[in-house]
């Protein structure tokens, strides 16, 4: 037995058990990845903390086909992109979606912005005892337009019941594989310079909204809908004009405001960002007023942030534009050398502050 | 939209909500799999049934790099297995393991009876708010021990938080990659032809005893412990001795017997065991008389099933009878021409029975 912790409590913790916060995307997010799994499981992929790992394929050359060496996963073979996310949003369906959809789309973004082609998914689901079967079937067929419409096969899977009051209705975990072009560099997280441009794909907020609108019964003049969508085209058109890209990352939970906190976290760098600059629909501004929410620390499901050398901020910009999905994006900010590690916002008013990265929960179970 | 379905009821189910023997492992799990998620997702790689997916990793050729096809992945590039299970065991903890060392022995354990090496797995979790974050770090310190033993890495990850009361504590979803080798023909569920003899590779019941045992307080003379173990180089040993192994199967949920049903519903051909041949520890047989429970039934995690030419039998056993998870082998029935679809056992006694397919639960959330 390996056992890399000490006693609890886990080291730079104030809590001993789990809090709704630890879910949110946000700074307890980050602790318990950073104190708990990452020492925990010990391995330089897990640590690089992507929203996709990316392993060469390769049988490993020890004795009887066993592998000891579990950091050994150097690129040979062909590379592939892996990652999973539970999903566990209420209510089930929503405008623009439902859980099936939501858990096909994010498997696929989480992929498609490591560069990868989405290729294949798994989908294990967690009922619990009393679901209308009904609800299910609707599920299930929202997936497989989901997958028709993302070009991925839902390969294999599993079903777990629960009993009545141990679950919530329906809990779905999508693990997805992605094929790494053999000519597309490594984009990471950690690899933002000072001088880079900080693109974003469209709009903020519109998913998260969305759910709070549907949860809460409240009712706008227009409807507000989720945005998710497959991104793969979208980053492969912007890869094929500029394969110099830093990274990208869908901005989920946590929103574009925790996004940024990570990459400035990540490459030891600032990030400045222009409020004026972020896309925000007018519906949703007006209701995350309402619902005193923060448009930046809400969740998207269907956008993308992108580091981008200054030299080709525009050439990517127009390429995005070309795309459905990319019709609004805009360059938001740029990388700096001052206040590492720190998200500074220039307001509306040119006041400046400091975006943060949240403790706990703005929205929870937002996906 | 793709939508397969009619209205509800689904075809064929006689029910409109989820039951808890919807998670049997036995008749009920399978309508809901034939007549719910095959049709829903509509593959052929998804309607094998295997306990993984074998598939061609290669870009696909269509525009864009995009596919649609979602039924063409035919063998080009190596190929990989890939699966996923999701783990809602109560109680977390159980003499010879914990819910972390099951998730990761029951996933490689998938990919292993497919033939393949696995290689790296992914765990999401979902945590119930107020879980001991100690409990939390255990689990994770267990996998790590175990990913460690089964020799694959643990490369990406996911953390979401449910309020009290829409959890029960933790429920785990590991998905796993393997590699094929490229020499290794093909094993199916449906290959068995009558002549054939049926091995299994150690005694019976050993885990969902366990579990009960743990669950209920019932202590015995001896502590009855979980049989989980990473069978790959059983698997792998037995494979070098005879590459026409028909093929092989864990039999986790639903135990020995819904492993035997699906045989020999896959196959088209009859199955016959012998009781007295079938390897179950005296213990075991005590407890499962104690505890109402009939042993073929009862759940196991580091067991195997597997399909010979009965040419090879012996041969095979000699083999599984020299590494450490095989020293029970045993030959326990054998394929037959005779009523289809039908798994007949000869008794202690001499007579008959046939061996149903449990329609709903004999333990619930034994894994």
């Amino acid at each position: 037995m390996t056992n890399v912790f000490g006693s609890c409590p886990i080291p730079g913790s104030q809590h001993d058990r789990v809090l709704l916060g630890h879910g949110s995307g946000g700074r307890l997010t980050a602790e318990l990845i950073q104190n708990l799994f990452v020492p925990g499981f010990g391995n330089d992929v897990l640590a690089r903390l992507e929203d996709q790992a990316i392993v060469g394929l390769a049988l490993p050359a020890a004795s009887g086909g066993m592998r000891n060496e579990s950091t050994n996963v150097a690129a040979h073979g062909p590379r592939i992109a892996f990652t999973t996310d539970s999903y566990v949003i209420r209510p089930l369906f929503f405008p623009g979606g439902d859980i099936g959809s939501l858990a096909v789309n994010g498997t696929v973004n989480d992929l498609a912005v490591g560069g990868a082609i989405p290729l294949f998914l798994s989908a294990a689901f967690i009922l619990e005892e009393g679901l209308p079967l009904e609800d299910l079937q609707r599920i299930v067929a929202s997936m497989r337009a989901a997958c028709d419409a993302a070009g991925v096969a839902l390969v294999t899977g599993d079903t777990k019941v629960v009993d009545r009051g141990k679950g919530d209705n329906l809990f779905i975990t999508t693990s997805g594989i992605g094929i790494v072009p053999d000519h597309q560099p490594v984009m990471s997280i950690g690899f933002a310079r000072p001088g880079d441009a900080v693109l974003v794909s469209g709009t903020v907020g519109d998913h998260g909204v969305a759910i709070m609108s549907a949860r809460e019964g409240i009712e706008f003049e227009t409807v507000l809908k989720s945005d998710m969508a497959p991104l793969t085209e979208l980053v492969q058109a912007m890869l094929g004009a500029c394969p110099e890209i830093r990274c990208m990352r869908d901005p989920t939970r946590g929103g574009l405001a925790s996004t940024l906190n990570e990459l400035a976290a990540a490459s030891q760098v600032g990030v400045t960002v222009d409020e004026t600059a972020i896309p925000i629909r007018r519906e949703v501004h007006a209701a995350c007023e309402l619902l005193g929410l923060d448009p930046l620390y809400v969740a998207n499901e269907g956008k993308l942030v992108a580091v981008v050398p200054a030299a080709d901020a525009d050439r990517v910009l127009d390429v995005m534009r070309e795309q459905p999905l990319g019709r609004n994006a805009a360059q938001i900010g740029r990388v700096v050398d001052e206040h590492q590690g720190i998200v500074v916002l220039r307001s509306l008013i040119g006041g400046e502050r400091v975006v943060m990265m949240r403790s706990g929960e703005q929205l929870p179970r937002i996906c």
